[in-house]
Formats: structure tokens, sequence, C-alpha cells
């Protein structure tokens, strides 16, 4: 399939410079351009490749438009641009709805017509699928689940009972929703399991990545709301509050009962303590350890960060792990110039 | 389902002050209270939500009765009566005994009558399964395995061939264990698999999370011994050995043949070095990285923790790259200050 | 099966000082060695258990083998002469080929009648499946998929659409393969999902842990080079490209377009921000955060290793958050002795 600049960029809020009928076979990335293709500028660490881009055509903003030397499209948002124009580059095949021959099926389900429910699935009892679901093979669905319309589960899925997912929503392959929240009361030196009541609800138009577990709440449920985008090989502990529209990069832990604000962004690897509480609008950098809450919107850090050669390391390593007594030596150095500064006088 | 605070409390070590006889209905958190309720107080950032509570009684230690408005259950150990009195509002569902007619079943298998083996499992050869073991659905188990009295394998379980789990043990959806253990010899500069001839073994009343790996060992097994809680993204390596009783939260990684002690407790994201060992009783603060053996029971931390401001944050990261050089400025600093001195006396 | 220690060095560049007819029947650790058993000494912190060795022959280094008290099969690489000696003892069962009768057969396969389809597999459409692959109970296949010949798929393995996998590699349990990429454009404070057209390319030999994850790339594929090991728990993200015969251990992540070269070691839980390049022959150890390139081979760390008492952590934790005051205090001090020495002249 080919279409014109003008067909791909139907709809959208951008400007064309340049051959509106020009044909488009295909999406290339800037370094790596290709005649017939589009490319896109939206890093300005790959602004250096744009000179001699081989493209037909480049997303880009107004401001690199002039430097571009074959046709653009000119865009306030040219990653947003980007993405509507490349799903029509998408080769999503068609799912017929319906209910595979080997998928296990509870009783007292509510399945519409228009779901997918793919090879190997099991789907528990009293579980309510909207229309134009699409369960993927080998997905696993327990008693009294609710998936919104239009949402979508990759291959292999598990989802626990009772849990609730809005429209819209997509979880990629080998998502845990639901398990048990990490609950458990010491008596005589052993630990004892505390039952987890709750369960999770997740809004409209999430993203949930491979891999990622999201536990069941203690007595309440565990919530992320609409359009949160959540990564993969994240852990979201029980009774986590995620707010609408935060996202979260790979590799994120976050602890029992922490509530985390809406248009958040969190770097990977970050781990937040249990029981805090981050505001909207907070972005944190990659593998910080937040321990405590955060009040003010704005850009957070911890942690060391950038490495050095080894022996460098090591020797910086060693002054922190005796910071406090090299702090105890200037705070001498500054008392004995005091009393050389006294004594002169 | 109602039940009164003497019914509730049966056989529990506990003082109740108020009516034994007020009927409770279900659980709900100290912040959201409401009557007809239970509610516990086991965590002093909540105590807060004490005075105003609408629930009909509180679990709650005596150092906290005088303060409580209504009805309460007054206990040595809060979160333990909790944990007890919680297990009467799981809506636990029974599942018949057997074997699900999609479950495919190896030869020479001891399956006691009591096990339940959920839909689409695969159960290889020589498997011994005791009584009422429940499989649930999508798990898949390897040649040789054995599985003791009441385990619980969530859905989507894998266990590799010739992994031991001992009675009782609750294993999550997701969990992988018996992988193989991360050993490569280097040969002209290429990577050569070694073989793991080891397996895991889990001992009685066990809980690993969900998505959490367990690899088996190269030669010995990896041992996870009674009583130890894992929680969710955990990676153990192989020949890893963790005391009984000892609690690990979400994406801790523990390399090869470390030994963690009985009755430890690690926070998420800290990461072991290979080869070391870590007392009895030992307590590691989240996203510690342990390089060396622990001999001492106590709490033990490194890491920088806190986050602060990205711009105050770039400026004590870089000088903490240069700490080194500070060291010797103060150095100087104390030589001139000496001579200083000395050139007054 | 009884093994002699010429059987089991049999074309290995080895010296068997000792028995040569020497009887083994398994593999021992050599601190728990016993007769009748093979041990070996590759690493030094076992050295010690050397002298009294029970085993009934040791696999070593020269350097080491004055001290062995029992047969020396000598080695310039002891681990990898274990590596190929191990695979003796390994009892692996071998699987009859074809494919299950469980097994969801998608359209247009190619399918090589030596390969192995385990129990509840679901293959899609299109999927070339070449000689002696083995794929293992529940794993999932999507469209257009290619395996190479003597690749080995661990059960319930995620293989999403178009991805293309070499020769003899080996994929661990709840690995996930050509997941979505992380790609969201925020536009009126939404994010909108980026349409993933890449693919994964994993060369030949490579090794994926359990509950890994590759995500697909943007426009082009993520690329894991040929021999590459990766342990389990790993995140990488979408296009990046990891060059031949690189190891990584547990628990790393590695964002968006960074490209590690070939020969690299990287520790467990280190974390990689996207759009950088590393080296060949970079060593990065555990838990560092690299988030810069690195252009030259060596070995590199960041971040605080080592745990001390929490209560000397938190001491060093609040210096180090006040490091920039430290460092101005020292810059005051060193202009006071500056005045001082000078109206000493």
């Amino acid at each position: 399939m080919k279409y014109t600049l003008s067909e791909l960029t139907k709809g959208l809020e951008v400007v064309i410079k340049g051959d509106a009928n020009c044909l488009i076979s295909g999406i290339c990335p800037i370094e790596q351009s290709q005649p017939g293709h589009l490319t896109f500028l939206t890093n300005s660490l790959y602004k250096k490749y744009l000179k001699t881009t081989q493209a037909s055509a480049v997303i880009l903003s107004e401001k690199e438009a002039a430097a571009c030397p074959v046709n653009a499209i000119i865009s306030r948002n040219p990653y947003y641009t980007y993405a509507k124009i490349a799903a029509y580059f998408e080769n999503k095949k068609t799912q017929s709805a319906g209910i595979h021959a080997t998928a296990v099926i509870g009783q007292h389900c509510q399945i519409d017509e228009t779901a997918v429910i793919g090879p190997q699935c099991v789907i528990g009892d009293q579980v309510k699928i909207a229309p134009h679901v699409i369960i993927s093979a080998g997905s696993i669905i327990g008693d009294e689940v609710e998936l919104g319309e239009g949402s979508y589960l990759a291959p292999r899925v598990t989802i626990l009972h009772k849990v609730k997912i809005g429209q819209r929503v997509r979880i990629a392959s080998g998502a845990v929703i639901g398990s048990d929240g990490f609950g458990y009361a010491n008596h005589k030196q052993e630990w004892h399991k505390v039952p987890q009541l709750g369960s999770v609800h997740i809004g409209d138009d999430a993203d949930i990545g491979a891999n990622t577990t999201i536990d069941r709440g203690a007595v309440e449920d565990t919530v992320i709301e609409n359009g949160v985008i959540l990564d993969n090989l994240i852990q979201v502990a029980h009774n986590v509050k995620i707010g609408a529209h935060t996202i979260i990069a790979g590799c994120v832990a976050i602890a029992g009962s922490t509530v985390i604000g809406k248009h958040c962004m969190i770097g990977g690897g970050t781990c937040f303590a249990g029981h805090i509480e981050v505001c909207d609008h907070a972005i944190i950098t990659g593998m910080s350890a937040v321990t405590k809450s955060i009040r003010e919107p704005g850009m957070y850090s911890s942690g060391i960060v950038g490495v050095v050669p080894n022996q460098e390391f090591r020797k910086n390593n060693a002054r922190f792990h005796r910071l406090e007594h090299l702090m105890q030596r200037v705070k001498t150095v500054e008392s004995t110039i005091q009393i050389l500064s006294e004594s002169k006088e």
C-alpha cells in the first residue's frame, strides 16, 4: 500500500511543505532513511541526519523545517503526528469474532458476540466481556472479571478474580493483574499470610507492559486510573494508586499503599517506599529511591548516576562511606582557622 | 455473612472492649471506615484516623485502646489478629477435586484423588501430587516434580523438572521455578552453556510471588527453606540458599551461590553479589547493593536514598564523582594549617 | 552411568594426572565432595576445599594441580572443560518429534518433521520451524515467526508476530519476545500509543532467561546478535542492539535505542539510559546507572555499593545530600587560609 502525504495527514493539524502528492510506501528511521519512505525528527540527538536524509518526507517541527532538504510535514507535535501516520503502516490482522474451540469458558459469563477469545484461553465464571474485546491465545481470566469495550489482551495475560478493567485497555504478554498483595503478619517469628480482600481496578485507555505485575488490594482495590502507561517488568504492590495519564518506564517497583499523582513521569528502575504520596506532575529520573512524599511538581532525582572507570569509582565509593568522617575533618579545620584568625587580631 | 466479635475472635488471644455481640459484615480500611465493618490499626501512620472512625470495631494494641471511640479488639499483635479474622471474609470458591478434561497428564504420575488440576494444565511424567494440592489453570509441571500436601499454584505457574516443593507452599501466577542457572564458560571469546544438573527445593509454607524466577542449581540444588516469603519479580540465581522465615520484597536480585540466613528481612530492589553470606536476623533496607558478607545481625543499608530536586541532585552527583579530589583538598588544607600553626608558636 | 576420566575428556585439550581409568558416576561441588564423583575448582574462593576433597578427581588449572590430593584433569580453562564434561551427566529426556494433539497450529506453516511441538502450544499462521526445533508445552508463537535449526523453547515462552530467531537459540520459560515497544506521544496531556512497526531479530546461539522481555522495534528491529547471553528478568526496550557474545546478568534494564557492543559483560541490576552507545569489551559492574555513552573498553561502575550499618548509612546519606554545601565550606576554608598565609608573609 502507498499513500500520498495528503492522505496520510488527513485530519491532522499539520502543514505540508513540498509535494503533497508524494507517494509513501513505508516508514524508515532518519539515520537509515530511504526513498519512497517517510521519516520523523522528534529527538534532537538525530538532527544531524536531517541534511542528508534519503527519505521522501520528514515529519518535524517548524523550527527544523528550514533545514529539511525534502518534503516536510510540519507539526507542533511531530511525535504525535508520527503516531497517527504510522498507524497506516501497521499490518494488523483482523481477527474474527468468536470463541476458539480450545478455549474453556466458565458458567454464567456475559461475552459479547463481537469479542474474540483465542485458543487455549481459560475464562472463569461470571466474567463480563464487552464488545470488541480481544483476548489472545493462552490468556487466563479469573471469576467475576470485567473487561471493558475494545480492550486488548496480548497472548498469555493472567487476570485474577474480580479485577475490573476499563475500555480500550491494552495488556501485554505475561502481565499478571490481581495477584495477592504482599501482606504477612509476623507471629512467633513466623510469617502468616494476611488475606487480600481487595481487587484491582484499571481505568480506560491504560497500557500495561509485558511481565508487569499488579497486586490486588489488602482491603480496598489497587487503582490504575485512566490513561496510565506502564512499561515492562514493573511491580505495583497492593493498594497503590496511580493517577490518570502518569507514565512509568520499565523495572520500577512501587511498594504498598503509595499514591502517585496524575501526569507524572517516572524513569526506569526507580523504587518507591510504601505509604508515601507523590503529587501530580512530578517527574522522577531513573533509578531514584523515593523514600518520602513529594509535595511540589518538578523534576526529582536520587542515587549516583554516570559510570566512571572502576578504579576511580572504588575510591569515591570508599570516600562516600567515610563522608561523615570527612565532614568532621572539615569542622576541625574550620575551628582551627577560627582560632588562628582570632589569635592574629 | 455476618459474625459477632466473639465469633471472629474465637481461639485468638485478644481482649474485647465494648460489645462482644456487635455484628460485623466486612472489613474496611481505617481511613475509609464504615458502620458494620471492622478495621485495624497496625501502622502508626494511620493513627490519626482512629478518633473519627466510623467502623463498628477496631483491632489495635493495648496502648492505642484508650483512644478508640468504638468497640476494640485488643491484641499484642494486631496485624496477626487481623490476618486471622480477615480469613472469615475471604470469599474463596471451593474447587472440586479432580483433573480437568483439557489437562494433559504424563505417564506414571501419582496424583492424589483430592488434588485439583485445572484446565489447560500440562503435567509431565512421574510427577507426585499430594492430597489437597491445587494446580490452577494453565500451569505447567515438569517431569519428576513433587508437590507437597496442600500446596497451591495460582494460574499459569511453571515448575520445571525434578523440582521438589513442600507442604502448604503458595506460588503466584507467572512464577518460574527451576529454570536453568546462569552458568556459562568463556572459551575463545564465546560463551558456552554449563549444564545445570541441580534442581530447586522449596520448603513447607513458603510463598513465591508473581513472575518471580528461581533457577535450578548448577550441581547441588537451589534451596528455599520453610516459611520463606518472596514477593513479585524476584530473581533467585542458581545455588542460592534462603534461610527459614526470611521475607524478601519485590524486585530483589540474588546472584549465584549466595546464602541468606534465617529470619532476615530484605527491602525491595536490593541486589546481592554472588558467593556471599548473610547471617540470620539481618535486615537490609531497599535498593541496597550487598557486595560483601554480613556477619552480625542488625539493620544494613547502602546507596543514596531520598529524592531531591534534580538541579540539586546534579550538583551533588557531580561532587560525588570528585569526592577523592575533595578529600585531597581537605588534606592540603590540613597540612597548610599545620604549618601555619607551627610557625605561630 | 559411569565413565572413566579418559572417556570424559575425549577430544578435550586437557592433561590427566593420576588414574585415567578412574570411574566417575556423577558431579559434586568441591565443598561437599564425595568419592566416585568429579568436582572442579574454577573460583579461587573455593580453593580452601581442595586439600581435603573426597572427590575422585578434580578439574583445575595447572597452577592448582600440585596441591590436588586426588586425580586431576588439568586444563587451561577448567570451567569450559567442566561444561563439556558435565554434559555427560545431564539426564536429558529425548522428546519424540511431532506435534502434540492439543497444540493449535495456524495456516500455511512450514514445520520440519523433526521438530517437537509440545502440549497446549499455539502456533500462528505462516510460521517457519526449522529441523530439530523444540517448542515445549504451553508456548505461544505469533504469525510469521521464524525459528532456526536446533532452537529450544522451554515451557511457556511467548514469541510475538514476525520475530526471527536464529539457530541453537535457547529461550527460558516466561520470556516474552516481541512485545510492543514503549512508545507514546503526549498530546494535550494524554499519552497516545505509537505503533511499533519493527520486530525482534535474535542471532544464533543466543540464550534468553526466564521472564525476560524483549520489545519489538518502533521502526527497525530490536537486535540481539549471535551468542548473546541474557539472564532472567531483563528488560530490553525497542531498537536496542546487543552485540555478539555480550553477557548480561539478571534484572538489567536497557532503555530504547541503546546500542551495546560485542563481548561486553554487564552486572545484575544495571540500568541503561536510552539512545547511548557502549563500545565493545566494556565491563560494567552491578547496579550501575549508565547514563552516557562509553567509548573505551574497560571496567566501569557507578552507584554506591557495600552495605554498612543503617545508622552509619543515614549519616553518610545525609552528608551526600549536602555535598555541594560541604564543598562550599572547603572553598571558604581554602580562601581563609590563603588570606592567613598572605598576611603572614
